[in-house]
């Protein structure tokens, strides 16, 4: 785990495993054509052409035609190559510029308001595109249900009332054997189960920070980690974020500076809404520069496991030799949501977070500790996992491709190389808001920019949910969603 | 609901049902028996004078001496009538004066020295005397299992995504139910499920305190509610209270007109250490005070279903009609330990509960709740109740005459109508926390008095659980604690 593979940013077929030479080649080519490099109707590069750039064999060349004209992306004609087919549904032009907060200490007022965004999305019957959750349907629940009822008939009484905090030791050692696999040392001891990953994300910045402290985090930012901060009653400080790379080191180095933070907040794996993947060196810089500052590193990875590349995203964890990483992550987006089982890998700070959690919740209950225990004791989730990234990587494109195909010009969005979230960037004027309240009358929900930020910037920005199948729900809601932003950017 | 019965306060053999007369007569002349009113060796009231002071018949009497000599509480002379048995166990002198604290805000710093206690207590193999919990074996976890079991298999795969906060809806009627059973209207939406009682009145804490604020309390205390008010940075005022009646109420008023508290937080039924009920009448008093002066009361109501009397008594809540109590719960103690689900019914409060809880733990999980509202549903939990009381008054006594036993004169212990704590005063000058270290090195945990004091008060008390089976490891352990507080009084 000490390097890390290139994510593979669209169409690989075989996510998780190593890729053939062809499906390489295809997945670069299919890349160009969705990012319009390669226009539909115009010519493809000869095979020739190809064999001599790229110091490939001829049929390596062919089979990575023989795929992408499978996927529907390229026809044959006869005698003069291939061509880019017509009708292929192009994704908007990608979003890659960094954001650009004012450096200043923000005191936090924002709840309210994202309550009232969120509660109002909160209906079973609207097209959850605004939803941060997966299709529950993705998940192994039956056979979680099934690890659940038979560790539970095998239960030890006194397991009830021992290992309360910091949590199920069996549960405690697969994950450490986890991090392990990573090439990760955790001690088993350093780990506190939480009540998903929020809990521990809470139980870390009450460790550290006191009212009135700042706080650096990202920019956009996942508003749960804005309403902690607030209920917390510190200050943030919002931090140049780059859409691919994540947050930008200078300005961080700067804000360190001039606001003397308690703590650095952020994701460093398929950040929501970003989807930015900090690359590992840059991770380890990240992690250098807080050692050197003493600023803690409070570190969300819940969506690490879902890389579309060859191997796991390290966490910044990773590069931490002092201690200061406090990595949290849960079950929730990869194995069984609703089950509620998070952790952290608290370094230097597991007592004191062990202490805080239990003076709030006491303990994390122990049926639902001991079945993914039992679950992971069995093996599977590998298998789960690689089946579920393949999912989203391709949902990500039919997404990604019916924005591009409905949504104006001037529309722009990410392209995560992992996770479900797409960022999307409306043209100038565009009323992220109004579209939100607009897109609820017609049954579908958003996330609108603004409940990213603690000045409520980001106006003519959402985040889209692509964790859900496509079907043609999907496609009349953001066809419907296309209408909207182009009569309001009009 | 709208009166409490007597508690019996011992030896009543048909807790949760109506006594027959003969019944009730034994269980008061074994009370006076076992408070000392009537000596070892001295003759009983005739079956004449029983007669005419109480209005019974002659034939009720005999009942009820019958009664009393299987209990081998007292013995039948021919032609003498019946005398008190010698050798029969005395409990202590019952501890009925009720605490001084001081009148002053105090800031808190016991977090430390409770962790420091309770740490060293935390091992499987010692006598559990100083345990918070009950014994595991006292509650139907085979069957709840067989409800999660059961109920995984029918999840509807949507409910690990919807009902997230406030809780399982059927979870939450289940509870409103209970609550209607005691007469109780409550409002299912009012209802928010939690991680126990612990995260419920942590929620309650920050929905209505800031830090620097006052909070009143009992004296003693709860250590967990200390240890929650110094990580919230607010201040303690403790209320003198009762061992019997719980929190006085001049001295309640006192506090609020001079100290202009943001909350009041108790415990009305079987408190934690006292064991003291609130009766009715004073319940009511207390509501409508708080509500003169709109300070909030956060009930903590987690031992009211273990009472000993012939009726649950009724919370605080009972009486609340500005909507002013946040009535907190769990069926940790009750039924389902390790399973950590909570309530609170919040009242006017419920929204902004709701919402603390979205941004501290989001959800509890869905197996759990699933399963105890299945358990409920299917009824069963009144039955276990009822056979759960019945043996820790049981052991209340066995664990009380002991006590009584073993340790030396200038002992006092309280005689809760209910829950599973004696709070025992030792002879001035014996220090607890020695007697807790010396306990520790002869595999006893106890819980020394300092811990339920923000000042560290109670030197010379102690809080005994007696949730676990009686036997000899037990005697044995009390026979231990008695010597060790004889040599500390000399």
């Amino acid at each position: 785990m000490a390097s890390e593979a290139s994510p593979g940013r669209a169409g690989d077929p075989r996510p998780g495993g190593r890729p053939k030479r062809y499906e390489s080649l295809a997945a670069d080519l299919a890349a160009s054509i969705r990012s319009g490099a390669f226009q539909p109707g115009s010519r493809m590069p000869s095979v020739r052409t190809l064999t001599a750039e790229r110091g490939l064999s001829a049929s390596t060349v062919f089979q990575a035609y023989y795929l992408l004209e499978a996927q529907g992306l390229i026809r044959a004609r006869e005698r003069s190559g291939y061509f880019v087919a017509h009708g292929v549904r192009l994704p908007p032009p990608e979003l890659n510029t960094a954001s650009q907060p004012e450096d200043e200490a923000v005191g936090l007022d924002i709840a309210d308001h994202v309550f009232g965004v969120l509660e109002s999305a909160m209906h079973r019957q609207l097209v959850p595109l605004g939803s941060a959750f997966l299709s529950p349907t993705l998940f192994p629940l039956q056979r979680l249900g099934r690890a659940l009822a038979s560790g539970i008939q095998d239960l030890d009484p006194w397991s009830t009332v021992d290992d309360l905090t910091p949590g199920d030791a069996a549960l405690r050692r697969q994950i450490a054997l986890r991090y392990l696999t990573g090439g990760l040392h955790v001690q088993t001891d350093d780990i506190v189960i939480t009540n998903g990953a929020l809990e521990a994300l809470n139980l870390c910045l009450s460790t550290v920070a006191r009212p009135g402290d700042a706080i650096l985090i990202e920019s956009p930012t996942f508003y749960a980690a804005l309403q902690s901060l607030e209920r917390m009653q510190v200050e943030a400080i919002e931090v140049r974020t780059d859409p691919r790379e994540g947050m930008d080191l200078d300005a961080l180095e700067h804000a360190i500076r001039r606001h003397r933070p308690k703590a650095c907040w952020l994701m460093t794996n398929f950040q929501n809404p970003l989807g930015s993947l900090m690359p590992a060196a840059k991770k380890k810089a990240l992690v250098e520069l807080l050692t050197r500052h003493d600023v803690p590193l409070i570190e969300d990875d819940v969506y690490g496991e879902l890389y579309f590349g060859h191997q796991r995203p390290v966490p910044a964890k990773h590069f931490d030799t002092a201690g200061i990483v406090m990595h949290c992550s849960s079950f929730s987006k990869s194995l069984a949501p609703g089950y509620r089982v998070g952790w952290v890998a608290a370094g230097r700070y597991a007592r004191e977070v062990a202490r805080q959690k239990l003076t709030t919740t006491l303990a994390s209950p122990a049926p639902t500790q001991m079945a993914i225990a039992s679950y992971l004791e069995k093996g599977g989730y590998d298998k789960h996992l690689r089946k579920l990234r393949g999912i989203l990587q391709a949902q990500q494109v039919q997404f990604a491709q019916a924005v591009g195909h409905y949504f104006p010009p001037g529309t722009r969005a990410t392209r995560p190389a992992g996770g479900y979230f797409l960022w999307i960037e409306l043209p100038q004027g565009v009323d992220a808001l109004q579209i939100h309240q607009q897109a609820l009358s017609h049954g579908i929900s958003i996330a609108p920019g603004p409940i990213f930020s603690a000045k409520r910037d980001f106006a003519n920005y959402l985040r889209l949910n692509y964790g859900h199948p496509w079907d043609p729900r999907m496609e009349a809601a953001v066809q419907t969603l296309g209408k909207l932003v182009s009569i309001a950017g009009k």
